[in-house]
């Protein structure tokens, strides 16, 4: 028998417990052991629940009990997180996470502890929720040499983003229904400022290169600015706009960027709807492969927490492997990319704009008092040394594919 | 240093060693020891060739050096691929495989006399090409309870469909194409009759359920009937046709089936096109998730070969759980299952197919001299009557989502 501790009793926690109740007899198949939770750790308490009396408030009782092999922290947030989770890895017990926050800020030095305590520090959780996504990149991919990954890793915004683009609402407009409908965080600020989606960008990232690749060193960008007018352009060349997040070992360097992009129908990326989420991988042999699901929500994301439960139980007093050293990757700056940009100005200002851009197509979106276009292709710096020149423009989206 | 062989050095094994020697530095570091091939076994010589002196003719010479501790067969067919597979895992040497039909026929003898003789029978590359699915499935999926899988399955089934649907064109003029771009084999037969397609979902089916799905049980209809006319209609209803390879674990039974399918723009698979593959899981936490890739291809085969190696390097020893046992599946007759059809009969017999089937929706593609509709939900068993009473249509493809 394999004895779990749970951290947190919240979204994340209750669904670890209840998809481990749910799926018992296939769970306990496939890890080959019995799974049970001895305990779950949370500052409430929760009279009446079937599992009231595992809850406990002191993770010393955790971490001072033997038999507790594997620890599931679903508390998010840097602290306590960090030190709960360090001294679990120190005891020699495994933590399995759903935490972003803390893999983007401390992935290397917990999965070290875990190397050098027997044990494991897994996190298949922390990047699209119930996508296997880490693991593909750690034991599947493990021929290829990975030089690109681009995804969509943010629910709420490519909610927000699909709701703008069907029926042509106001970005505020929609934030406010997704928040109604507990799509959206009552403070969205991580979401729609693109933060989350860089945090996990960071993290795929640092398994694509085996180092570090911190988050703080991404150009990030959110979609607030993003307006019904945008999409109406969008529409009127066959586009979506959409979050991205993406990664590209060069010739040239390393780049990482989260920012909205049109991209075009035939992009892989345009179907991807509402809350889904997906991931892009480009490997020097395979070419493009696709990891598509939900990034979010209580049993997807539980679901991953505890197949990284099952890893471990599989593994006991083994370490399964993962590349990702504490030696910093250096980003090279995206002035440097280069790339075509859409472009929207005031009508009266259109001889400047053509003055300065070279412009590759005008878009007409009937769009009163403006002029739009798509540049050609150019470096972000030129491109924002030329807005500067123009003293401004109404608002420019980059394209790709 | 781990000692590898590569039985057969056509283009699968050719591009093992590709892989291995392009990638080298990475795919030490991933494996955590050195990979080296030690032979490569085919009938014939590769003078000039720069691995011309590891090409041994007698398997003999490889299962009788101690020093091999991995081998990736190949060669593909049964025999002499499951003789020396058999030899291989007998004495514990690890075999890795890109052969779905040894692994459809024989795949939990195999896995089990891995696990008696502490070593592994890996077969990532027998379904998708280069897209991780087995692993996902094996490692990932684990605190899910897979109720469904559909996919794409077969690249030059789907590069036909795919051309058929853009141009226009007919069946026998895409497939001759195909033939002399090399996308379809000289006899086309195992892919154009969806033989392929069907040994690929009964290793997934298998695996779904940890007990053996026999290929041989698996109702399977090829793509050949399909015609320019039924893409006019299928474009007519915002449709594709494309070939599916399914199985449904429902209250009902299990069930498992291949065909043409017309699917909507909306459906997952709608945007897999050319010879790309993709794999749909329904788990009854995560909900569906998509794994999408080159489905066949030298390289890309090849990665998921030694994707399976490291896989053995890095568990010296060790067995990989897999859940397939020899237990057979007993699979429910399709023709309880229940779905809306297309049909096509001549003009004449219009009124005797109102009069026989629950017509849901006319379908008018201009095609002088037929009537074609799409019936009410019913059982294939109720359908087939119906059929059998008109005397037989034009054509009848199945619908789905």
């Amino acid at each position: 028998m394999v004895q779990v501790a749970v951290l947190g009793y919240g979204t994340v926690g209750s669904g670890v417990v209840e998809v481990i109740e749910t799926n018992k007899a296939d769970i306990n198949k496939k890890a080959g052991e019995e799974i049970n939770i001895k305990y779950i750790l949370d500052l409430r308490d929760f009279p009446g629940d079937p599992y009231e009396d595992k809850v406990v408030h002191d993770f010393n009782i955790i971490i001072n009990d033997p038999e507790v092999s594997i620890i599931c922290e679903t508390m998010g947030g840097n602290e306590p997180a960090y030190t709960f989770s360090k001294n679990a890895l120190l005891s020699g017990k495994s933590v399995c996470t759903s935490n972003k926050e803390l893999v983007a800020n401390h992935g290397p030095e917990l999965i070290r502890l875990a190397r050098e305590n027997h044990c494991n520090y897994l996190f298949e959780a922390s990047v699209g929720g119930g996508i296997p996504i880490i693991r593909p990149l750690n034991y599947s991919l493990t021929a290829e040499k990975i030089d690109a990954i681009t995804g969509i890793l943010n629910g709420t915004t490519n909610y927000i983003l699909t709701e703008m683009d069907e029926n042509g609402a106001d970005f505020d407009a929609v934030l406010k229904e997704a928040q109604e409908k507990g799509y959206a965080e009552k403070n969205p600020e991580a979401d729609v400022e693109g933060y989350d989606a860089c945090r996990k960008i960071a993290i795929l990232s640092s398994l694509m290169k085996g180092k570090s690749v911190h988050y703080k060193d991404i150009y990030t960008e959110g979609i607030t600015k993003i307006t019904a007018q945008d999409f109406a352009y969008a529409r009127e060349l066959n586009r979506s706009v959409k979050l991205l997040a993406m990664s590209k070992d060069t010739e040239e360097g390393f780049f990482a960027m989260v920012a909205p992009f049109m991209i075009s129908k035939e992009h892989p990326l345009y179907g991807v709807k509402d809350v889904f989420n997906a991931v892009y991988v480009h490997g020097n042999m395979l070419g493009d492969s696709m990891y598509y699901g939900r990034g979010a929500g209580k049993l997807p994301t539980a679901s991953a927490v505890v197949s990284d439960v099952v890893d471990c139980a599989r593994h006991p007093g083994k370490t399964i492997m993962c590349l990702w050293e504490d030696e910093s990757v250096s980003l090279t700056d995206i002035a440097d990319m280069k790339r075509r940009f859409f472009v929207r100005v005031s009508a009266d200002r259109k001889q400047k704009a053509e003055s300065l851009f070279a412009v590759h197509t005008e878009v007409n979106a009937k769009m009163e008092g403006e002029y739009a276009f798509i540049t050609d292709i150019m470096t972000e710096k030129e491109f924002d040394t030329k807005v500067s020149e123009m003293g401004g423009v109404i608002n420019r989206i980059r394209m790709e594919g």
